[in-house]
């Protein structure tokens, strides 16, 4: 399934899929990947979900200012993953404010959950201030949420987690 | 008073002080620091605490075969960074368990706190499972823990975000 | 003619081609990709190589306890790269030793060389003493040369540095 | 000796000694440190030197639009290392053109040459042309410079190359 997903990943059902291979650069002595690079592919994932749905962000930046940071990030370590996985990164918006955009996302390898992530991301002005989103891009945004299907409930996995994290 | 740190960090009632400069590798086109780097700091910062405390990691793992993993990590992003600062990450051990740890870690700039972390990190035996934590391991951070004082009250901060994070 | 890429790249007329996309990790606060990076492209790239031709490293390690390191390597940077820019890794295998490859790569925009590199990779053992490639990775490499067209004239580019990396 | 190096590294007899400390962020699966992360080493030595000689380069950029750019990068992997190992980068200035610096660089761990890497790096001014060293900048690297004793013979090391990278 991995290799059929296009560089910029799909969306099914509300949910964007994008494909993550490991590298040696992802890995680190312990033989597993460097815990910190998962929000390497979760930041890749999330520029290309805003890609798919028409957005560039280096775009965006040039013709209107705006530029995202994120504000909150939590992460569940619950498998482990190393060199030459294929893994894939699942994003789900979560939620629309005046000037933030909740997301959840898992890092999987096939039906394993290895990180589940939440983040809240900010929108801010040349300013640095926080600022509304374009109406375009919430728009688009708010189709992608309305057609997200639930949550598939993923059992329990390796670490016997449930995921409470996906709101 | 950053110039005075040695490179390991110091200890001073019971917080670990370590100090961290600022490079182009650590930025981004935003001019920033890129978001995941602040965890390489925050793990830096948890191998000197150690280290301080008398336990290298490597060696650890070459003679018992006890290893460090991050189960979960939650990040508040409070204030931007940018190239050619001294920064310095501050250690605060909050838990000690049978097989984990909980660690509450702040990024400052002076008085400013760049991005608040709250680690729980557990210790895998050889086969990856589960494993109670040294004794000696114990000893060292139940002495590092009792000397603590209480967290500073930081007030406000450049994002008015209050540090509900520090338990 | 990137979108068309496969994600393991292909390769034509004796050229592995591979795509690569820059995300925010891969710039620095000067607005380009940090010079270290474009080492990672082009280990990604070689990598596919051997994965396109057959091997994959990390089996191979298991299997046999053969791995490949980086001997020497020389980096030509000729043009800035940017956030969100598509690039392509081209790469040619220039030599093949009794225990060492020869590589030469361009990090291309377009027609645009960004970055020409020049590498000697060594194979080791299990004793991290060099060893013999495997007679099936050998026929697979000379096969693959044999197919090579003559480099490209690229005249010049934005540096006005002709391409006397490439042998 | 390492233990005495301040933070932004020291210069003796016109040879900067810049400290080095590996953690897991700089090591990958085959446990040895990941290739591309010794040019954020050597970099980050570059860096200190330029603060040690007096200039700051976010400073300089701002107030004179002036940046450093990498055009020539050669590396000689010579030795291995790893985690929790403390190296030293030692920096000397090769030539100084008009609108270039050439240095040599060697990563070391003790009498162990593990990279020797040589650098051309490139002035920039506001509109990326290249543009004339500063000549403040330029009296403090003369001044280095002249300083400098001759390179130690290196003797054989661990790969048997000699230093015939030193110019």
């Amino acid at each position: 399934m991995i290799a059929d997903l296009p560089r910029s990943g799909v969306i099914r059902d509300g949910v964007h899929f994008f494909p993550i291979r490991i590298y040696y650069e992802d890995t680190d002595a312990a033989g597993l990947i460097y815990y910190a690079n998962h929000l390497k592919y979760a930041e890749r994932a999330r520029t290309e979900l805003l890609r798919v749905a028409g957005f560039e962000q280096e775009r965006l930046r040039q013709e209107t200012g705006l530029v995202f940071v994120v504000r909150h990030c939590a992460a569940d370590y619950r498998a482990a993953a190393r060199l030459d996985e294929d893994l894939v990164v699942e994003t789900r918006v979560t939620g629309v404010g005046a000037a933030t955009l909740d997301l959840a996302q898992e890092i999987r390898r096939g039906d394993i959950v290895v990180v589940a992530l939440d983040f809240r991301i900010a929108c801010l002005g040349r300013s640095g201030r926080p600022q509304r989103l374009p109406p375009a891009l919430r728009a688009a945004l708010d189709k992608f949420t309305a057609a997200r299907v639930p949550l598939r409930d993923h059992g329990s996995n390796s670490s016997g987690v449930t995921s409470q994290h996906a709101r």
